[in-house]
């Protein structure tokens, strides 16, 4: 493999997973990865442009920022692209009235949206909330549409709390995709559109940025095919496995944030 | 299409699935299906030899029975084809310890299996257990084995009761299959070697032999892939459009099971 100085070459953006990469989650909260706080904290003082981008979806994004505040990080809503405002704004350009099937603290991000007499379904990491009563609300919701659209925040296979792994969204879209026959449209990673415009918010391009993730798909698989760089670390969802993806093959494995940082700082924008 | 007398010709057996053909379900029990009583009754007074091939696996065999008869049908255990007990006896086969992510009325079915240090999951109609808690515990099982084997009763993706669609089992082994990147192992239609275990316990050729069910694919395609005929009713989850499916086409579509032997009775064994 190239040296670092030449993978990590032209690079001016970084944009930064959250969970796993920032902080594990749990029910306590969670708490900050070892190193991940000073990291950003240098990062931001460099002259990197910084963006976090996230398929959290089970809490606001301002409930988000707060508890990332909480545990130490220098983060602002500003920097941050999620999915449930992307997908919000989506639906009022569409025309489109949501059925939610989501965690109550994301709720709150619809709140500009019409929710009556619904023409679509939005799904995202509802958590307990995804019980057979609601999912079964949300098929008849679509079952009863001529063009049913299915909206899904992100696609991810199972994210990983201090208590464990999770099943996330991307498993009970699924779910629905295969009892309604639909193709769900994704909103957050690995979707292009996404990390489009999160290098948007930054103005920077694709082969000037690089995405630091725990997910070998969703961060550094769809980064990379989006013309971006992609770095995969050792924390987070990780598994020994990714290293040896059929498909996917980071442009570097970190052990942690810390050292991707330290590796950023030394050899971008040379 | 060519006429009935042709279509019929040279059968001796007839295959019948239950939900949505003798009955459709519901919280209060169900109903039979206007005609369906006397419609087996007459079968059961023909030449022709009669086997029920469910895909039922929220009841036990035993249950689903009482209930039936409570109905005014005539049928007995030793005539029903059904997914439980024809798992139970593949686990002992093969020497696999369940994690079962089932209905507790079916949960009976398993009594004969070791259920200690799972080292499988079998799926099936959970209805309400479909919890994320029991849906994740299932998934954590399956994670935390060297070779994950999951195997489901079925893979319908909704059926039909009196109060509306429900969400059948297939769209919950698509989450798992998805999350864990694993493939089910299917017992019950549309299996091929479910339906060879219902012929053969009728002792009749799969060319001499008739589905008559209203699920277009699992009934339908699953019979006529095993070198059966099949019939479909436009009763239970049957939907005007089934009748233009873009892969599967019926021997003949016909009101409902009268119907169905009506012309069973004019046509067949001639």
């Amino acid at each position: 493999m190239a040296a670092w100085g030449e993978r990590l070459a032209g690079v001016r953006g970084v944009l930064l997973d959250i969970s796993g990469v920032l902080y594990d989650g749990g029910e306590d909260g969670g708490s900050p990865i070892p190193g991940s706080v000073e990291a950003v904290a240098r990062l931001k003082r460099s002259r990197l442009k910084v963006r976090f981008c996230t398929n959290e979806s089970q809490k606001s994004r301002g409930n988000l920022v707060g508890l990332l505040r909480h545990l130490g990080f220098d983060i602002s809503e500003g920097e941050v692209t999620a999915p449930a405002p992307a997908a919000s704004l989506i639906l009022k350009e569409r025309g489109l009235r949501p059925h939610l099937l989501v965690h109550d603290g994301v709720r709150s991000e619809f709140d500009q949206n019409d929710t009556s007499n619904p023409n679509c379904v939005v799904i995202a990491d509802a958590g307990e909330a995804f019980s057979y009563q609601n999912m079964n609300k949300a098929f008849q919701v679509l079952m009863e549409l001529e063009n049913p659209v299915l909206i899904s925040l992100g696609k991810g296979r199972y994210y990983k709390e201090t208590s464990g792994l999770m099943l996330d969204v991307g498993a009970y879209t699924k779910a629905l995709e295969y009892a309604c026959g639909v193709e769900a449209e994704v909103v957050g990673k690995p979707s292009p559109e996404y990390f489009r415009s999160a290098l948007k918010e930054m103005a920077v391009e694709a082969h000037e940025a690089v995405m630091i993730g725990d997910d070998i798909v969703g961060d550094v698989g769809g980064a990379q095919s989006c013309g971006m760089r992609a770095l995969q670390v050792r924390t987070g969802k990780f598994r020994p496995s990714d290293e040896r993806h059929p498909e996917v093959k980071a442009d570097g494995y970190v052990d942690n944030l810390a050292q991707a940082v330290d590796l950023l700082l030394q050899h971008a924008d040379k």
